[in-house]
């Protein structure tokens, strides 16, 4: 039987833990095998608090930076994958993309989750959705390292919620209950020290989707995760 | 256990067995109970082959729309309840609101199926989506008809596909796979006898949207519905 | 040979000179019999300086812009019939509606000239769109008046300019050349005496969509009025 | 010199509570004088709580919530008027509009509050904000009751956030800064004592609006409340 | 007297038959020269079959797919070139922009024919789009390979249909009477052997785009196919 | 005291007079110091008249284009940059990209105006539009150039008008009075000698817009100047 998976494409460490952190130890409990692709440290642009001392290397934000991340995907229950691609501004290779293509054929995906399309705060945010985007497509093509053995199907895409949504254009098609995790979700978050006033902030966010989330179904539930579809679901029932 | 069923509110007859009809079969056969709201008998602007000869009476060909509705309603496998509500232009009034507020509160459907939000083409679409909208919002209402011993909470919305899809702001967000009640639904058609020219128009269309519901999903599948949801979907797993 | 006519569906009797008169002229120099339906006379909130004298009467405003833009469709050329539905706010009943689609049946215009969808600033303008559209429906309805020998073909329909157009979500799609009939339309300013400051608006608006127009097609051409069209345009060649 | 002044349209007692409580308190403190119209008492969709005594009458669901309103408008120094025009479904009449018109003219507002444009859960709110619209509107119009010495500025329009931002197609255009009076609104939120749940979620938008506030202007600020301007604003700086 | 033209930049073979091979062929029996720029060979991501056989080469599977189009634009009585740009991701260099720049000035097109501006399903599609319309835009410049007497004028562009057009926000605005031409374009269908279950899906597509602009125009026609203006038209009648 | 400071980014020399001509000279008059960032000479594709002589070299347009750049922002009041860019196509590099960061930092501007997001036209403009976005983002990140003393907020951005406003999806919210430095506007204009057809174009635009602000704010105004906001605006009052 097909291993159940799913695979995340980050711009920065922040990004997986505050955007998709319930999604991910949510469908680990459920048995997913989540791959999460990081694609920069966020070490010049997310690390304000790093550069407060003088003297500081970009190579010790980076290390730093690092090894939060993986700690905080452990927490989560998630591998983790490093592209180093930099950020402010992130610049994607074409080796990357050809990597990350590789990683969709080898991960076969049932979901994947990246940024939303637009984000007029941080262009990171739409080019790692975009090299995510590019990737699943290529990973189709049976030309691309060609072997006629090869099963391989491109999963729908769900967006994740962006820091200011309506300036990004953002809708929420679904909202995931991630009740059964908050903890977890919240625990990673203490892993992103320096980012303390966003603990809080990403609570309030969870607590008014997941109130939002109860009063569109007519269910109890307390925290949520808002996405946003890129392709139509097919579906054998409405309810 | 609280029985399962469905509501559809549509403006004339073609409208539920062109756009929804796979859905009706397809959830009766699932074994639930749906209930088909039929505002107007479309006698006067969908009526056109009946008006071709002289001196026929409004009530005649009302009479006849609503016996082929009635046929119709019963192959698919739903009830349906006739409003009377007139045609180009549909005329809701206060009491078929009224009426239809009733009937959320005693089908307590699981899911709405509707017309678009827009039409430029025929302006009873967007009103009968108007009236079934604003019905369901309404039978939330504690105060209205009071009872503190009522259940009721207000069902998902979905938008069927209307004539010219792209003409409507339409975006397809959900499609079904009526593969297993296409031959139901063709049947329904073939009571339409007089729109003989939509049947092959729609059966393309349902070909069309099942062959994007196959290379959206990866799955093989013959025939589609295309749906637009309202509302967020509120989940616990995302694929 | 059938006779080549068209309709314009204003709200106001400014309305028809600023945004379609050159629309009119042209057309009736073509050969076109041009019929306006004047909703309302304007009265109360577009003759603001009538209302500057204390104790004039409505009668008498309604009357003076009755005269006006009765001498305004002649120097374009069309016919020109009035509702008097009343304005701030145009409130149309359900006679004028079908007085509307009696119209429609006896012109049989090859095209229909009217607001645009959306006019924060002034609601009369969506409204008198909305009685234009559906008049236009229903009057293809076989079942209204029904008559078999009557043959209907439902016309496109072009809304033009208002005068915020951003603010109103216009957007131009068709540029058409008015150039021949320019001193006409300006002669039909003249007769909105009062408006005078607006008799240079609507030059400077014309004379940019005319240099616009010469831009988007490579001709030489001075004065432009803008539509959008509502539904698809059907050709046999795309030159 | 002329007084200063804001109007706020609000179609129950809660909505100008959490949605514009901030900014009727700051201007308030500034100095203006702000009037509230509140459409509809909320009595039968915002009273779920009231209606689960059996036997409880409509009449002693509106008075109670009548005097809520009058509480929370005292407690943020406003004025309030009540149209007893029902919801689910608000109904406006001609009546209310005209008395709409009159109230615009007498309060001469420097800027008026009211719902967004669209909102899928609840019917009343777009209505509401229409009924606010077209009331400006017509009191702009000269011969709408004349008087030629009234001077009349149609004033700008802010409309509140609503419940589920993007599902409004909400857009927030404006961020105030309500820190100075977030203790004031908090007081008008404990007078709605049955919406207690709201209490935080209002709370958590507030914070997320003063973060993102801060975030946009680089200045430290808690609370904020989000508007989207319904035209555009006319500066003599862009600073 | 000026030749008649049309260009038509396409990314893979497949597009210019499915999409646009019945205006090509329509404007050839109008007595039009078409150039076809075929971008890549759709060698990788559209010749799925080729590489089903294990050690097909990738020159081998171009060789196969140049011939094909080569076919299939002799059939339309299209003249084509090939840039070879690869696809999957097709990668567009400053040469080719350079190359396509001159076949504008050469060729002089009446109109281009290119695709839709976005396409979540296939990335190489709006990138054509992309440099159609970035060459066109070189092509006006006086400043780019200068020459004094150089006629050019910037043709309008018509965007053509693309697989699930509400998913890639395309909006018909145009529809095509192809019934003249309709077998020489499902001629062309024939030579994609290998996309038989395509044939039927486009003719399904061309099919109901017709019955859409019979019914949009009031005419009889059978076949059409849809396109989206990227530019006003500029016109001297509106019917 | 913090000095008032702006910054313009600008794609080609017409640009920045046209579009933001007012608010440069408006701000300078009120103190501020403007500093101009033309990416571009314009010389391929905005010098059409200097190619019309045979024989004339690139170097030759592009200093004749700087001197008048240089010209039109001493009269306006401001200082110019110029990046030599390149036009029809303009390319930005990586160098340009971190010099621009650099220029957001020292000049520590109060708003950015550049172009707006999209423009078929020209895709010289959104390139323009989306390195001033992408710098002002950059500049923000505190590892880029590491310097712990280093204080700098990222502006507002102001998007200003382009040549055809709807065709780009540009919608003015903020209407500057340009009144008082309209004279000096129209002295920058004189000197792009060879354009003397945009001058009475440009002059237009600038009376209606002055005409919609002065109806928008129920003011008197003549001139004005459109833009469209990127971000929000924070305020603490709404008036």
């Amino acid at each position: 039987m097909a291993e159940k998976t799913g695979l995340v494409v980050s711009a920065h460490p922040g990004d997986f833990v505050w955007r998709a952190g319930g999604a991910i130890a949510l469908h680990v409990k459920q048995g997913y095998r989540v791959k999460i692709v990081c694609l920069a440290y966020g070490e010049r642009g997310e690390s304000q608090w790093a550069w407060k001392k003088a003297g500081v290397k970009l190579e010790d934000v980076k290390a730093q930076r690092r090894e939060e991340s993986q700690k905080a995907a452990e927490i989560l229950g998630a591998e983790i994958e490093f592209f180093d691609a930099g950020d402010y501004p992130l610049r994607a290779t074409e080796e990357m993309l050809d990597r990350l293509v590789d990683i969709y054929r080898a991960v076969k995906p049932k979901f994947v989750l990246t940024h939303a399309l637009e984000d007029p705060y941080n262009f990171d945010h739409p080019l790692a959705s975009h090299i995510a985007q590019e990737a699943r497509i290529i990973a189709q093509a049976a030309g691309h390292k060609p072997d006629p053995d090869r099963a391989y199907t491109a999963p729908p895409v769900f967006l994740f919620e962006p820091h200011q949504p309506e300036q990004c254009n953002f809708k929420p098609q679904v909202i995931l209950n991630i009740d059964e995790v908050w903890e977890t979700k919240y625990k990673a978050f203490q892993i992103l020290a320096a980012q303390k006033h966003l603990w809080e902030y990403y609570t309030r966010v969870a607590l008014n989707r997941g109130m939002q989330g109860g009063r569109n179904a007519g269910i109890a539930m307390t925290y949520g995760e808002a996405y946003q579809r890129l392709f139509p679901s097919v579906v054998s029932t409405l309810s």
